[in-house]
């Protein structure tokens, strides 16, 4: 990066508006706070080798039908005839030791699949986002944080974590350039940060979730940093990255 | 309207997801704070008689050629050879009174273009935001607030103007049920409503106006109330609503 213009960080509330914040330089983080990308963190932090993220159900039946290990999620619910939804709590235990598993859910693989030409795609979650503030800021580039939303709407948990990241990076590097959305973000993330349960009581995907028993995996995915594990996409397949 | 299913409200951050909350029930709130939404409201308030709404510079030369009164503007700057900008400050004064205007600006009169087709269009500003309220309350409507953004990108000045908005509308009418950017907006403007000057002071488009010398035009465009006037969409025509 040229050391004249600032390093800048944007958010971008959904994977139809990528191609507005598309930048070549950037690095991306995936955001599906419900539950994509926490559960994707646990997989890794239990030992799993390999995600393949995929599009659609079909893609993720057909790694199925080969033998391998898939999860589908649509609407927030486990499609019938595979191992795994998008419950973080799936992917934890030895079965995914050392497993490759296809995954296609409703937001978050949407939004990898929008990304995946970028300069580093890598997946973030209260889950491990310290150590992912951590290695960004080591990487002096550009940051773009990719809600995934819910059918390419905005939503709350999405945005409150990007606001959480932009308050972590700007306090690891103060001289980042904050795009308006994560300005807004920012100051979000100060009212919710004391108690992000009751902030999000009233957010739409909560209560979807709510309405499914999922209160676990609800406070579950909101708990900081239980994880080292940053996924990075590698020629399409998520894998752990390896830190010096 | 049924009245088993509550009224909504919801905002949309940008022209280019519009596709994602189009509803055909919905009244579509147009605001682009900075300035073209405040400027529409001026002229009306000043005697105009009607606005032309158009996509592209070459439409509104058309328009200017027959002999109209035209105003263009992109990247902030009239264009030369126009009437008009987007200032408020052009739509004050006699000149106006009785004429039709074509107009074109960055990302207001795209907004209105996605969205011409909604079973209702108006016009949102800081200048006509109470009666604008009073009169949605009366309509007993979903509304969606579509924030032009700028470039098809959130913008923090739309998005803060969307959250007064949000609290205004709840204040008068408590069941409105929110989406989650509204819900967010809502805070946001908790925050901003103090001093929404100041609170503006980092975003990047007041960075930019700043830079053009247009403080007066900010200042303008943030004082609440200035005007009764609703410019309405009709026939793709903006014209100031008759109320009873």
């Amino acid at each position: 990066m040229s050391e004249e213009s600032p390093l800048k960080i944007d958010a971008c509330f959904s994977p139809q508006l990528y191609s507005v914040y598309k930048d070549e330089d950037s690095i991306v983080v995936i955001i599906d706070i419900f539950r994509a990308t926490s559960a994707i963190c646990t997989a890794f932090h239990n030992g799993a080798k390999e995600i393949i993220p995929v599009a659609t159900v079909d893609e993720a039946r057909a790694y199925k039908e080969k033998g391998m290990l898939a999860g589908a999620e649509r609407n927030a619910i486990k499609i019938e005839g595979f191992d795994f939804g998008n419950s973080p709590f799936d992917y934890m235990g030895e079965h995914v030791v050392g497993k490759t598993i296809a995954l296609t859910t409703t937001n978050g693989t949407q939004a990898i699949d929008v990304s995946k030409d970028a300069y580093k795609v890598v997946i973030g979650a209260f889950t491990n986002m310290s150590a992912l503030c951590d290695w960004l800021v080591s990487q002096n580039r550009n940051i773009l944080l990719l809600c995934s939303g819910w059918k390419n709407r905005f939503n709350l948990e999405d945005s409150i974590f990007a606001g959480a990241m932009t308050a972590e990076l700007s306090k690891r590097n103060p001289n980042y350039k904050l795009g308006d959305a994560c300005l807004a973000l920012d100051y979000l993330y100060q009212m919710a940060k004391e108690n992000p349960m009751k902030f999000l009581s009233r957010a739409s995907h909560k209560e979807r979730l709510h309405k499914l028993n999922l209160k676990d995996d609800i406070r579950y995915c909101l708990q900081p940093d239980l994880t080292d594990c940053i996924p990075v996409l590698e020629n399409g397949v998520l894998v752990k990255m390896k830190l010096r």
